[in-house]
């Protein structure tokens, strides 16, 4: 496995590798991997021939009261884990690489990114369509791969993708679990004790939403209103949102006649988790 | 000469170029094209193989109020031209190609893009990042040139490609004028009866201080002030600035001490023309 470390370095390995006609592979990551990186890493190894991970920690994603300093990092277990995986090339810039002294040009989308995280996360999805234009520009690959867990994120990426005509294709992988339900994320880190078991309450809402969508409720006041009570039975969790969008707009809905998601954000102690499930009638449970 | 209309014709025509080893040179313009365009695209086919212009009129960088409807246009003559000068592919994209419904995806600059052009047309530079960033990806040239006349514009464009990582070098071109002194425009064409006299108050008042730099003047209002009294003295004249910025931060300097740029934007009657000339010490007149 190579790492690299500049952008300059990452075009001329690109571009070498398009050449020969090798279709690359990109798998954009913040690091500290766990196992749902790794079925995204996994997932982008059978699209291509050549697969790059990056691991970057964005600033510019991070709002200044957040937790960009205290995001925890494991580079060293990062790289093993890549290396298992038979990652080609490790992209790893430091933040200087990424953003010289002065940057001001950014990417930014004007409807669907002002919404849910959005809205409680002022300038993150300017800061994400940002990094990951760069990435695609560093790395030109033709398949990238994100997780469904991030579904606003992945609608924008989406977005991006279209409305600048970057020729990359954007595959999506499913969320991965706990045995409990608890959606992988880098930051349950940060759950100790009690709260670990607190933070439950998100797919348990979820699921209770998509058991009451199965049993044929529509409206999504209802639905989430039965969400609302899960969370507000968790004497730690307050939460940001619990919103139901239409899968192909993002906008919410007052009834569901069109695929969804259900989505959430909730902050358990100190920490701010988010997770969605779709609402469909074929979806699996 | 090959038209291509369609942003995927485009881009699979660039791919097959690439594979084959070919370079690729753009010329971004609105159409209408004139001397100052030719000389472009003379300089843009001695940097590489295979020569793109592309002509399009992007509504996204006309405020409400500007004269997009009526901006110049004769795409026959247009494509003439670019046949003349063994132009290999004219892309020409319809408006709802380049912007699909629902189109919400910019690119913006935070700094030098609220100054001067951007303080009086707000989101003309979004418009114009983001249709070059469009161009970029649906043409991949290895070098894109722009004229010096818009030298904000040239400015914001070699920022964007340094702070995205745009693997692309931009080419600039010097300003072409009329042998009277008037830089060519396709506004130009507005330009009826005295009015089109009144113009040369631009190139006038630059003329002026760039004498009055050689003459040894530094003070860089001193310097503004010679030029506005000569776009003054133009009864049908209207400042909208007058400035002068370092060439290389395209900050306002007070005293000229390195290379610096002096630039006005002035309406003549209802037609609004912008000019700039170097002002350093080996510039020429």
């Amino acid at each position: 496995m190579l790492t690299i470390k500049t952008i300059a370095e990452m075009q001329a390995w690109a571009g070498a590798s398009q050449r020969q006609g090798r279709r690359i592979a990109l798998v954009p990551t913040m690091g500290y991997l766990h196992e749902g990186h790794l079925s995204l890493i996994r997932l982008a190894r059978e699209r291509a021939d050549q697969l790059v991970v990056s691991l970057f920690v964005n600033p510019t994603q991070f709002a200044p009261n957040e937790d960009f300093d205290r995001y925890p990092r494991d580079e060293a277990r990062d790289a093993a884990l890549c290396e298992a995986e038979n990652v080609d090339v490790l992209f790893q810039p430091p933040v200087d690489e990424m953003y010289a002294p002065g940057h001001a040009v950014y990417v930014d989308e004007d409807g669907v990114a002002r919404t849910l995280e959005g809205a409680h996360r002022p300038g993150h999805f300017r800061g994400v369509l940002t990094v990951v234009a760069k990435l695609f520009l560093a790395v030109h690959p033709d398949v990238a791969v994100f997780g469904r867990k991030d579904a606003q994120q992945l609608w924008l990426l989406q977005k991006m993708v279209r409305d600048l005509n970057f020729p990359v294709a954007i595959a999506a992988g499913p969320t991965v679990r706990e045995p409990d339900g608890l959606a992988l994320s880098s930051r349950n880190a940060y759950l100790e004790g009690a709260l670990r078991e607190q933070a439950l309450c998100l797919s348990r809402a979820l699921r209770e939403a998509r058991r009451r969508f199965q049993e044929g409720e529509r409206n999504a006041y209802l639905l989430r209103g039965a969400m609302l009570d899960i969370i507000s039975a968790a004497p730690d969790a307050r939460m940001d949102y619990i919103e139901i969008v239409d899968a192909e707009t993002f906008a919410p809905v007052a009834v569901v006649n069109r695929p969804a998601l259900a989505l959430l954000a909730v902050r358990v102690g100190g920490t701010r988790l988010i997770d969605n499930m779709e609402l469909s009638e074929g979806a699996a449970s």
